[in-house]
């Protein structure tokens, strides 16, 4: 990859209400990164809202005056042949089929949620074959792009792309940036002076070191200060004994395993008041097509940051232009085990700090891996392990397995019920499992 | 050790209702293992129950004829002075201890069991810091002894004296012999005939090979021949479709983790209908005692068998015996990891296969280690690890963090009041706590 | 397997001189396991001694009176064929090509022997895709068959079958059982009550315990009691300083390394005098071979015990019986690494202890691995693993890099001089590396 | 660490030649880091140089005008109370050692060097007791401060810090900044954009990666485009055909092994011509300080640089910098292991690209160990672990096994030979052995 050489991106699901947000980051950051062509991809059942989103783009770059060509289309292949970067941000059944995740689950008094229980199960069952057929594109079409995996449950889906493909892959996660962020302005110092260690893997990550401006601040953050929290999680408060003793800072999404029932009551009360968590994102989704249609917008309208994804994209471009431009900064990715922690597989997915140099990230091994955390983390990757090979297989056997051995299902018998019903649910997305 | 020399054995607590079993097992081995002394040890409040058990012995003894020493003492120091093999099976806080760790948990609709769960954390914190005062006489007095740990939890005990002594020490279970008694009933061969390959660690372990006379028979057992049980544990039916995925026999344990559901209503039932499984035990011992205290009585009586503990002394004299002779026979003890387990630290206590050699048993790897345990015997070694440490330093904040991370306990809040209540309740026996 | 079923031996090479032995070994276990059918194959080159020694079986079987059928052929498919054991004892390129690989390196004051160092790579090279021929065939007429290697380098070639088959293979080596009947001797102790434990590969392997009757010898041992030997190695004596602080009885392959300029000085003395060790055994075994073809004889021959493989049969035929009837004794064998020694790969074969059951070996973890080699093991077993890998590719690259990282090779200029007079030497027994 | 608090440096062994370039680089880097105080401290012997070089020292800060203290003085304990940073740059025996390290061993025809093969054995043996001696008052006076270590063999003295004391240390060489600045120039970029990958430990790694403005450009450097030296080490050529076959490119110091008869040729004749090394270097160092003892000279005279040692102290204060701003920039250090190589201990010393926080160095994981080397690179740290623990222990057995195991010691007697003469060389420096 030469300076001067222009870059071609392709969007998998392009018509994602989030792509404005990464056009805007591909204009502000065009000075480093010259995009010349953006391929916005979508399937046939979501042309309107390619439609609606791409031309939005188009009007945003067509302000912006970059010689950037945006494309709509419908042709995988044609997006993808000779592309630099392939993003992936889509959703197999639409939100439908998240509806059906979160409240099949809490019908059975078990958590129900996008990316973390039996939701996230059968989201990665639903999504990996899809994303796996993908790869055979760019490996014939585009063997040296580099594909960005923004798809739910990512940490599942970058672990599906290194185990059953040659494509290089990086998954990314919008949690990191913002705990960044968070420190950054609770300290008033820039982003940069900002450096805190996570351990784990994608939405189960724990916070083992924060230094800001050359300083460690953990111990201050344990004893309460600046709790930092997600628009897309409730944010029930943690027991400060609790955090002192795990010396260090769970993800929200912990609170699904560390305060589960709590978690639960809250789930049912909010299912009684707004309905699933798609309900509430259709509802959004709807307003922000709406405001997207309009043809006299011509940039990222405000409400998008309400979505629950802020800086997805932020961190998108961030990584293509340090892939790009071989910068060497660290960023936090999700990569290939690969030995970093020696209790988990050489393959498996993990959510690390890396430094991004042009031949990829290079994963900087965590200083403090908390004894208390490491059986839970095991096990949870044991699950998506499980659950990652039922996808690809259609094996029944294998996904039982994966539902009984995650640690939010509570019985082989509920494991049985979920998958029973949840695999009837889904049925016509899981042709791999009725074959 | 040469053959010809005489064998000196300590036994720690030895009041126990067990002793006459590993008595008469001592007798029946006497010509391959010459044991000249057995000291029976136990504390002040135990020396009605070691007269009663010690008068029983000596009867045995003299029937029998051999030349073998029993002397019953309060002096612990004397027993394991130049010792050759010292066991230990005693009760910190006895039965009434017990009965507290099952009933706290169950009345927070959590599991309340002897060894798994809150109730096995409790028990292992009474009694760690108590074997660890042995060890530092075994170290002593006695150091070239070999100590055997029947004392449950015994993975957890004898971890903590893998990590906090330099006593040499093996834990035994009757679990395992169990299986392969009724493997080679169930195949009508020799036990010798019987290979099974055991995976995890102590009441945690799943059968994931089983040799019948050269023949491998784990799959016909998992389509249901033969199901085996315990008498100590209830005897739900495991789902076929569920075992045969899991490709592995589970222990009838590991229902407290498949079928937590389940088995919480049983003990609820069972609480009801007869009080706690320590109350059941109260009255059987009740029994054995009023049978031992019968001085016409020269053997081991047949009701000791319904006691739940069968076959713990053959288990113990069995590995005494090729200890002493150098045997080279397999046992299923357990041992220090060491690399076994890529996944678990070295020094974690693991229930294995072992060749038992004059030098010590040395584990045999094994062959099958399904993909779908490893994460459940992580999360539950972790929770051991913390819990032992927790024994050893009396930090409340550890002991927080193994209930926490224990895969029966619910939430961090459970967690907690599980805590607070049950070290009020056992407060006199954990001197670390309240110092 | 069932213990009534008849079983079926094809010995690749059969016509070698130490077939007698073998048929010794299976006439006296025929009891323990009733071998209905034995299989010489060899070569069309071979068909000559083939017919000699398989002429004497004939008569030795027919003396005994049990009902072994023995069949001689050129049709390895044919003897392949359901097959229940293979071994291999095979030579390629015959006694010409062994001189040749001791006769170059020392011609460049390089250690010349069969199976260390440039000749054993060479012997490696040539003899390494044949196996994994044999190999193609028993994956497709025996795949349930175990291929038993006694066929040099004994510990590569096992690897090689590792890597690039899904036969089952176990390597052997008569050295580790040669130490097991000295130590029997010198402590006169039946071979049962002796159990040395085995630190490395094959050829390169340390004593670093030796229980005998239960009482670890190896001190006296390291204090010079009973130096071992073997016929086909000079028997230069070790420093008593350096063994003492090796903390380990290196196997006397080991004096190539340790004392290299003795061991050369040595080599070139003996070849003026006696030629290479391949002349001298082409003279023995043309003088066995004379014996063989007597039509009165009956039995195997004392003079064959002279020939330098003692007990090889004696191990082959331990291993099948116990193989056959899950003995579960311990054997000292090569098998895969997995994990034993963290510091070599996973697919690397390891001379270990064994217990043998009916489901294959499984290894025992050595207790005691000295700091002290592990860096030379792990540099042999890389020239290892480089030469196999070449041997299958014909990679020249490969092959230098092997020859390069043989500890006994002193410079790349003299590895590239070997090599190329080495690789034009054995054209003919080197298709992949002449295609 | 603030950024507004001054910084103290204790620099022992201060009399050194260079010194100098030290004191430069403080200077030129003051507005990033401001050096308040500049402690140079020597031993009694070395008085003289200490005071010419510190004065040279004083002039140069004074033309300077920053306001940053230079103390010359003999005592350390006042030199490093409260220091945030101490380096090390000294020679135990001074260059009289340096010159027996070099010609004993070239006088039995084994490589004589100052950090490879016996020579930096022994001066190890030397160097890590009075190391280690500096780290006790280290951990009693200035506990937070990182010790820099530039003495050689700076991989074990690091090594044996690690293992032996609570101080932070890191190790440093000025080899991998040479062969930055060798890319850089060749391709005419800043050093900023190289990224070259280094395998192995100090004095003993593999290139086997060079990222140059995002491309990857180790193949061409194979191929012959730029071979790279340095001046203390002779330039003969690497075999094209190995280097390829390789895949990485050895530091020179791995001429010492792979060309080993070639090198101890060159030295043979080189100690004809001009001395040993020590000899050379004694020379230059005479001039350097009648130079340094001008007392119109307020800078570092441009005769430094053929001392040898280049960038050492651009290396030292990069460093610095980067822990005390937090720069998380990436630098190429001696740490500990910490799993980075499965295969060696966690505990081992290695040279490896880190990011350099705040915190410390964290490693950057190799993405490139080829085969080749793993054994060679095993083979050299065990004989390193072997030495610093005999260096400790004055453990003559120990300092035995280590000099048999080094790959360039031929054989045991010679090992033996060489051991006698050079403890009795240098016994006045090796209190540890003559107790």
């Amino acid at each position: 990859m030469k300076e001067q050489r222009s870059i071609k991106i392709a969007v998998i699901g392009g018509g994602s209400s989030y792509t404005p947000e990464l056009v805007e980051g591909l204009i502000k950051g065009y000075g480093d990164m010259p995009v010349s062509e953006l391929w916005l991809v979508d399937i046939e059942e979501g042309r309107q809202k390619l439609e609606t989103v791409g031309n939005l783009a188009k009007r945003m770059v067509k302000k912006s005056g970059i010689p950037m060509e945006v494309h709509l289309t419908m042709d995988r292949r044609t997006a993808i042949r000779g592309a630099d970067f392939v993003t992936t941000q889509m959703r197999v059944g639409q939100l439908e089929a998240r509806k059906l995740d979160e409240h099949i689950p809490i019908s059975h008094s078990v958590i129900g949620q996008e990316t973390t229980g039996p939701g996230g199960m059968f989201k990665a069952l639903r999504t990996i074959p899809v994303i796996l057929d993908i790869c055979r594109d760019i490996e014939e079409l585009a063997p040296n792009a580099w594909m960005l995996n923004f798809t739910n449950p990512a940490g599942m889906v970058t672990e599906a792309v290194i185990k059953y493909s040659r494509v290089k892959t990086v998954g990314l996660c919008n949690s990191p940036i913002n705990f960044k962020k968070f420190l950054a302005e609770a300290y008033r110092t820039p982003e940069s002076r900002v450096l805190p260690e996570f351990v784990g893997i994608n939405h189960l990550h724990w916070v083992t070191s924060a230094l800001v401006d050359g300083k460690e601040r953990l111990p201050e953050l344990l004893m309460g200060k600046g709790e930092y929290t997600a628009k897309n999680v409730p944010t029930l408060g943690w027991d400060p004994e609790f955090l002192q003793s795990l010396v260090s800072i769970p993800t929200y999404y912990l609170k699904y395993y560390y305060m589960t029932s709590e978690m639960l009551e809250e789930e049912k009360a909010s299912l009684e008041k707004d309905g699933t968590r798609a309900d509430v994102v259709s509802r959004v989704e709807k307003e922000l097509f709406e405001l997207y249609a309009d043809e006299s917008l011509e940039e990222k309208p405000k409400q998008l940051e309400q979505r629950g994804g802020a800086f997805y994209s932020e961190a998108a471009v961030q990584l293509m232009q340090s892939l790009y431009l071989g910068r060497n900064d660290i960023q936090t990715l999700n990569v290939p085990n690969d030995g970093i922690y020696d209790f988990l597989p050489e393959d498996a997915s993990i959510e690390i700090n890396c430094v991004v140099t042009s031949a990829g990230p290079i994963p900087l091994a965590p200083k403090h891996v908390p004894q208390q955390i490491k059986g839970l983390l095991h096990a949870v990757k044991t699950y998506e392990s499980l659950a990652i090979d039922a996808a690809v297989s259609g094996d029944r056997g294998l996904a039982l397995q994966a539902m009984v051995h995650h640690p939010l299902v509570p019985s082989v018998s509920t494991a049985k019920m979920l998958l029973d019903e949840m695999l009837e649910a889904h049925r016509k997305y899981l042709p791999n499992f009725f074959a």
